[in-house]
């Protein structure tokens, strides 16, 4: 039995389950301080026979092996959590192996092997919420280098009726300060949700996440494209990248058809715990013990 | 004995040597048509006991393996090479393994082997010189998804006082065409080498450049970035990238030392050619032939 967590600004979501992404068990607590939190997820794994943990999280985290951080959620804004070790805790708590990663790379393992991308060794997954995170699979790997992805603060061109000045601490107008759901309701003073019947809202959002999609792909090359998240729940702004996106890249390259191309998650809200069930999978593999 | 083609859009350069890097033989001769071209080139290799040739080209070319196209220049706008089968015309002269990629992706490869990334598994070459492009080394294999990567064409912000309309045929403004040689010649009125006085030149191209590695640092992570190119023979540009680029991070995320992150070719000017070598070897080694 392996146990997952996905670990989000807002919640904690558990689950135990196999590397078929069957998720036999579900548990939910809310992210206020280590102190809090953290003991009611043992609590529930506790119950559970698992031989490996997987976990998807916030970030920005340390996913480098070979640094004396690793495993540690590093300049996270939510203070509480900063320099939280997270996979000395839980390799503490259980003498299990842990798998680590960010909560959207988990989500694009869970797509890749399991989802949308499913049979495919390339996809990008993006999450457009409360903040704008993507992971990569890339020749069937997580995409790591120095560090891991941080495609949410990439620079776009403004929309010539956008006068907001965005919202990200760190850079205002990236991609995340103009486009991601606290911004959607700074700019037009109302939540998504009650912005539905304004097509101007999600044409706008189209032609941001248009941009984005057009730097990730020239970089990256991606087999497929998942859009995940709050945001994404308006299906217009899938319309509106569709019709961005051609006029953005000019026939410069040839690309799938969009609507093959550019979907909603397979596994709907379950990507992120899928893939985490998968990096305890990976994570008990590479300890060389069989499940 | 190796054989190794950097196809770039003024000029072949071929040499034959072995996957250590050692050159024992170069020839050029420019690109014309394939008529012209070729027959040279494959006169050149007629030479040696070559066992494998690699081949870096310009692009846009065909790298998927599973595609009917595989092996062939695509949409150049060097219209007598469009659908030139270079892997074909070179099985069939010297029924040797053939390696074939990106002119920018072989510059990583012989970079990260050979150059200045060695001993990492991750890295990005990008030249800027008549055209800008890039080429990735990924968790040790080189980058490629749905095509190759085209990161010369990603889209930045204009820098306030550049009125300049841009060069690219497809995107106007984007970085290739506001900050490629042809760029840099049209706006000021003067090749770049008549330029080096004008430090507004290259602290105006180290702002477009160092948005553009912004963007591939946040996508891409690479653990370390390798400018060449005839353009970067300034190493003013380089000064102005060491500005420019923590005032758009922003200290989002912490990189190594500027200097030491962002740097020159270790290979100098034999990063394609010497890369070419590497495609070489890699196919003679994927062939399942000893060297």
């Amino acid at each position: 039995m392996l146990g997952a967590i996905e670990a989000g600004g807002t919640k904690f979501v558990c689950a135990v389950g196999d590397e078929s992404g069957k998720i036999l068990e579900r548990f939910q607590v809310s992210t206020t301080v280590p102190e809090e939190t953290i003991p009611w997820v043992i609590e529930f794994f506790k119950k559970y026979p698992i031989q490996a943990i997987g976990i998807g999280s916030f970030g920005p985290i340390d996913v480098n092996r070979e640094s004396p951080t690793y495993g540690m959620i590093t300049t996270t804004p939510k203070t509480a959590w900063r320099d939280f070790l997270f996979v000395d805790t839980f390799k503490e708590a259980f003498s299990v192996p842990v798998g680590f990663n960010t909560d959207v790379n988990a989500a694009a393992l869970g797509e890749s092997v399991l989802g949308a991308a499913k049979g495919l060794d390339s996809c990008l997954y993006i999450t457009v919420g409360t903040g704008i995170g993507a992971g990569a699979i890339v020749q069937g790997e997580l995409l790591q280098g120095w560090s891991h992805p941080e495609m949410g603060h990439i620079l776009v061109r403004r929309h010539p009726n956008d006068e907001y000045k965005g919202k990200c601490p760190y850079h205002a107008d990236c991609l995340e300060g103009l486009a991601a759901g606290p911004a959607i309701e700074e700019r037009w003073g109302a939540q998504g949700i009650h912005l539905v019947e304004r097509s101007e809202v999600w044409e706008m959002e189209g032609y941001y996440i248009a941009q984005a999609l057009m730097q990730y792909i020239l970089v990256l090359s991606p087999k497929k494209i998942i859009l995940g998240g709050g945001v994404m729940n308006q299906k217009q702004v899938f319309t509106s990248i569709y019709k961005f996106l051609p006029e953005l890249l000019n026939d410069y390259i040839t690309l799938p058809k969009l609507s093959n191309y550019i979907v909603s998650p397979g596994l709907g809200d379950n990507a992120g715990i899928t893939g985490s069930l998968l990096l305890a999978h990976r994570a008990l593999l590479e300890a060389g013990l069989e499940k």
